[in-house]
């Protein structure tokens, strides 16, 4: 590893970095849809066409697994964030701000809001990030806080 | 249609069902983590045992959407709520409380916590479910609170 892990100690509130892009098919929106979110609106423009979404859009639970796909990727790229990464235990206020679109572009900004040392496990601290999905006309799709668990620095 | 719509107003504060079941294989948690949350300790047991996960868990993203899953095909089969539900603007308090393992049956409880009028669209109401997802031993693994968007009777 070329760089020392950045431990809960590291982390300073408003640190932010931006992950991404990532385009999303029609064919990636529909495939998640059966599986997983058979819902009319996200499995057809006919279907879509008789609701209030006019058109295909993709399920929310899309949005955010590839929300996962774009963070994992960034972090795998900075080995030295990945390695004080313990997970997260949550996600508090996820909204669906806008529908996302086949051929949609998404990119993320996440930005450190809180940091908390925890009461019972000395090794780990909880940090609060504010995570915003974007789409390419620079709206925001999406918003959450993602509560995640990160390494202290060793004694 | 066999039942009169399910509307806002006829939700009350503790109405609760159930849904689910549904058993998830080794193959959907390792395709699922490979195209989304390609992390070692939900791509094989070899890398878990590496972690604190010890053996090959699922993504807590791939247990949102096995919940999705798990609710469409309920609403599907009870076309009385399916018609007056207008989705979910959102998510709180999403916790991820235990690994989910290949093999696992999980089973969904939804109960309405709140309920109040929408200021701005007197043709919806906002619905706050509390939703948890048990695995087969009644053990809670997920809990979260969905923001729901209900038709009112028309008048």
């Amino acid at each position: 590893m070329a760089q020392d892990p950045h431990y809960f100690e590291d982390l300073e509130i408003g640190d932010s970095f931006e992950f991404g892009p990532l385009t999303i098919s029609r064919e990636e929106v529909i495939a998640f849809a059966s599986e997983y979110d058979p819902q009319p609106f996200h499995l057809s423009d006919e279907a879509a066409a008789q609701t209030h979404f006019g058109t295909l859009s993709a399920s929310g639970w899309h949005t955010t697994a590839l929300f996962m796909k774009m963070f994992v990727a960034h972090m795998q790229a900075n080995p030295e964030r990945q390695a004080a990464s313990l997970g997260a235990m949550g996600v508090d206020e996820l909204r669906w701000l806008r529908p996302v679109r086949p051929g949609d572009t998404l990119r993320g900004h996440t930005e450190v809001i809180d940091k908390k040392a925890s009461l019972t496990r000395p090794e780990m601290g909880i940090v609060r990030n504010k995570v915003t999905i974007f789409n390419q006309h620079d709206e925001p799709v999406m918003t959450m806080i993602p509560i995640a668990m990160w390494r202290t620095r060793p004694a």
